[in-house]
């Protein structure tokens, strides 16, 4: 129940300033939405961060100020409060500002937050959309979240806060009988611990798995393994942050992967 | 386990003929990615269905050919075998077919049968992920589909096949403790027995929830109730298929919702 208070929300302040979330997609430039690259070629300033796909940035006007968050004075450990005050400091100056993030805004992304502040400050916001790593990582390597008589559908959880944490809201032992394929992000240093918590909830030992890392990119990486063998394999690989896993029968097949857009002619 | 024996995916036979499939996203143009609406630009044929964004069609080169798969004699029940059929017999005669979806093709598209089907013909197939309704309605409409401290997870389903029906592959029990947010698709048919059994495995009746239609459109229409009200209120509200359900305490804040994307100057 996110609290918004809204106060006018149109109108805003002096020079009708604004913001607009848009989520940039899993990481090819190709996978932005039509319009979220418009809002970004109509953007005063983009407030972004490393999660975001950089090549994007290309297409903002030449007039345009880049602010990367994750290199405001204390580095990539900026505050939600102070990347809030930023969009409302840069609204006021009657700026469209676009705040630009990979994924989805609403999926992981602290966009709710943003929208929030925002929207209490008296600033008109937009959201569009995005293209989510949980469903097109698993994708971009050939494993499909739901496929008819397999899974009839998926769970998306933040691996940042592991099983057994008190901040977890999650019920594992609840996920691990959801019949639902199951995807992790932001898992890959808790990989182990989730693996561990899944098996003892009674999850099958040969469950078919896979971590995606880079996905869409030159550079996208699969590790496939058994949900026992997994942390083994991923660190074998050394594969690292971010990264996407996939749990579920789904991850056993033999579907071909996309992978590389650009090598296929797709994207560029 | 999906299995696709892929024999020799690349070189195809005559005239090097291949299939894209493109999720268009949630319904308006805006939300196609930049790859998937390239692709449509380049297709000789477009094999669409009724859940695609329409408007994109306009996109497409003079000479290709749009095959309206809801159109084929026997109408809306063209089965899947069939269109699986004239992908491989459209790409065998050396075209670049795209096939257009709504949504994500892997989130309850079928997506991954005809990947299939193309790969055990020997037929080249690329997948272009999409925005997926089942993030990008709630997020329109206001609801994030994660919050920090709410829900650390989402989980979406199929609403198709009902609870109780000897065909589902979920368990609705552990589906009702999760704790994370339940969104569900083509439920509006079984959004009755989908609540009643979330009830009686002890989801809370004052659990917030919302149904949303046309999100992102300038018809977008909600309906917010408590979750023992929903059915009743998505009646009253004569919301029809599709539609998206959304069930946690996400769906009880009061974030501004972009909606109309279109009216917001943001697509076209």
């Amino acid at each position: 129940m996110p609290r918004a208070d809204p106060a006018e929300p149109t109108g805003a302040g002096p020079g009708r300033g604004r913001v607009t979330l848009v989520g940039g997609g899993p990481g090819d430039p190709g996978l932005i939405t039509v319009a979220g690259l418009r809002a970004l070629r109509e953007a005063d300033v983009v407030v972004t961060d490393r999660l975001a796909p950089q090549e994007c940035l290309a297409e903002i006007p030449a007039h345009a100020e880049v602010i990367d968050v994750a290199k405001i004075p204390r580095g990539e450990q900026t505050s939600q409060e102070t990347i809030n005050q930023v969009l409302v400091d840069q609204a006021r100056r009657g700026r469209h500002v676009v705040r630009f993030k990979g994924g989805d805004p609403y999926v992981f992304g602290r966009g709710g937050e943003e929208v929030i502040a925002l929207t209490q400050a008296g600033i008109p916001v937009s959201v569009v959309p995005g293209v989510t790593s949980s469903i097109a990582a698993p994708e971009l390597a050939g494993v499909p979240v739901t496929h008819r008589g397999l899974a009839q559908g998926f769970t998306v959880v933040s691996g940042h806060v592991a099983p057994g944490d008190p901040r977890s809201t999650v019920d594992w032992a609840a996920l691990a009988r959801t019949g639902t394929t199951l995807v992790v992000l932001m898992g890959v240093h808790t990989l182990r611990r989730i693996c561990t918590r899944l098996l003892a909830d009674g999850m099958a030992p040969t469950t078919p798995a896979a971590t995606i890392a880079d996905a869409g990119l030159a550079s996208q990486r699969v590790v496939r393994a058994t949900l026992d063998e997994l942390p083994d394999a991923v660190d074998a690989a050394g594969i690292g942050s971010p990264a996407v896993t996939v749990i579920g029968a789904v991850a056993g097949g033999d579907l071909p992967g996309t992978g590389d857009l650009a090598a296929r002619g797709l994207v560029r």
